[in-house]
């Protein structure tokens, strides 16, 4: 195991200010990119945490790939509608700030879409569904990425994780907050499994043939072979995760006019990645007082984690729970990060004259 | 193989009508009814057709389990929005209505959503997605539904399969259309294996103890044993399918104060089933030209159509593609209905003394 090295926040967003202003990002938007990027490692998705700083963000700019300046353009506009062009700027300051035009919308509005196209990574996709619980709304955020996933009967990856978030407030219990991506599993959890030399459950991915496999190593998306959509296989159903990809791509890259599936980039390409967003807001006074909506939520969390548990498991987790208890414990005790990631930030810093130097609080 | 009768859709309608009339129902809401079953067996979806006529909608008529009338009440309403009451009459009926008055509101505000509660089963999820097609828009169509399904690490049917139906128009090709239970399949493919005394695939459902098993007979929701959510078990991500079980109880029971999980009856109980469904309609124009969004989806399509295939598959398809060649097909060749369907109806037509004599078109 790695040790865990443990910061306080304001001195990680002090480094991501200090890093982002230096390649030219005004200081609201390094802000915007530090929330977002913190948000993930204190939530206990480090995947898409502080290690991407450099990685996704800080290396394109520098290369001239991505412009720091996020030239924000509204296309079309109404009461309750937007068309955005991300400007091939940073993807979270464009899409905190088309969250918050979809929140102030739906206020009068009731509900409110805005699809953004011509962005960039955006981060975790439920950091801007989690925007409009404070305004006692319903959040949804949907976003393409680079292929990873092979279509039901593909043998290719041509699809992107595109993930599905939608938060709802509640009143006692947590808020219940759905962050997932459309495929069985990340790449990430079938690289750690080829790290270990560890076989792979049937239903995460396929060979170069299209059939499925428990090798991790014989899955290289762009390579050879692919991610599966959730669900697996056909038998199990993975042209169910197949058909949430697409509905992904048609709020997002078809209503923008943006790039979908193979014409969406990664961060290591100089091309523009043409990533699009959806976001939607609901306002839940609109159709019920928001009070006795959280009443209804805590109801249904309640019933669900009292219900009958499978013999040798512990208690039903609602989606979010676990992850809402991992940041209360964060929050506390410092932002975790692995000295892998610290290492990986020590040097992204040095690289643009900005040192690392950020105490640790506490090493687990 | 049970023989194929087909029949014309206008006799099959005339037949609905005249049942339904006989039951207490307008002439119109009789009609909508006959559209939504209709509509499934032409598609394919054999369940959820004409065999429900007296099992899910008559019987409950006939025993003053369900309102004829679908007194249908809307309790708030904004340009955008609204929240009506089922009236615990038909779901077809309420459900139809309600998707019609979100593409007139979206006609003019861009995006609107309708929640409705205490209603009844609505058929196919898919129907009410299909309206917003002819009008250029994107519509989706959720509804809570009897529980069948566990919750991750669960052992009893808590959540229903509520499905998820997204439509979205496009140009040259079969449009896209989504129509998904939650689940990772449907009880009744569960109870067809049973019959043949065949083993099940691993995922698609648990015993009493909570346990994944390929044994048919351990899986009688209600019972003992339960389906497992879309992604199957915890290891290939069965609380994702949970989720978005519960994505689709936010929007339809919480958001119209409805009944929600095991709360929610099935047809054989006299109390109201309490369903609760959601709508919504999203106008492509205020977005973006709708020649343009077809075309992008023509090209999606096309790209996804021409990935490469895998060993030993034929063809990549789309969410909905199936469906709409099966129409094409039934459209000129008649209305597919199994004989012990057919038995049924007559049965059911005997019972309220308007006999089922729609000639038989043809025979497979």
């Amino acid at each position: 195991m790695e040790p865990i090295l443990r910061f306080q926040r304001s001195d990680l967003m002090d480094f991501v200010i200090r890093y982002m202003t230096k390649l030219g990002v005004s200081q609201e938007d390094a802000k915007t990119v530090g929330r977002v990027l913190i948000c993930a490692d204190i939530r206990g998705v480090e995947s898409h945490g502080m290690q991407r700083l450099g990685s996704y963000y800080g290396s394109r700019i520098s290369k001239g790939w991505l412009d720091p300046k996020t030239p924000f353009k509204i296309i079309t506009e109404s009461p309750s509608t937007a068309l955005i062009d991300g400007g091939n700027g940073l993807g979270q300051v464009v899409s905190y700030k088309a969250m918050r035009m979809a929140i102030n919308k739906a206020k009068t509005a009731g509900i409110s879409a805005i699809t953004v196209k011509n962005s960039n990574h955006y981060g975790i996709a439920g950091f801007y569904a989690l925007m409009a619980l404070k305004e006692g709304m319903i959040g949804l955020s949907l976003t393409n990425s680079q292929p990873l996933v092979a279509p039901t009967f593909g043998k290719t990856a041509v699809l992107g994780t595109n993930p599905i978030a939608l938060a709802a407030p509640s009143g006692k219990r947590h808020p219940y907050l759905l962050d997932m991506a459309t495929s069985a599993v990340s790449y990430g959890k079938i690289q750690i499994y080829d790290k270990k030399h560890e076989h792979i459950p049937i239903g995460w991915g396929i060979d170069e043939e299209g059939q499925v496999t428990n090798e991790p190593s014989k899955i290289k998306p762009g390579g050879h072979g692919a991610l599966l959509p959730l669900g697996g296989m056909e038998v199990t159903a993975g042209y169910k995760g197949f058909g949430l990809a697409l509905l992904v791509e048609v709020l997002c890259s078809m209503l923008s006019g943006g790039n979908f599936l193979t014409n969406v980039g990664g961060p290591g390409r100089p091309e523009p990645t043409g990533v699009s967003h959806f976001f939607m807001a609901i306002n839940i006074e609109a159709f019920r007082p928001l009070v006795d909506f959280k009443d209804s939520m805590d109801s249904m969390i309640d019933l669900l984690k009292n219900s009958p548990i499978a013999t040798g498991r512990d208690e039903i987790l609602i989606a979010g729970e676990k992850e809402f208890e991992y940041a209360k414990y964060n929050e506390k005790h410092g932002v975790p990060l692995i000295k892998p990631i610290v290492d990986d930030l020590r040097k992204d810093g040095e690289k643009v004259g900005v040192p690392f130097d950020c105490p640790v609080v506490r090493e687990d």
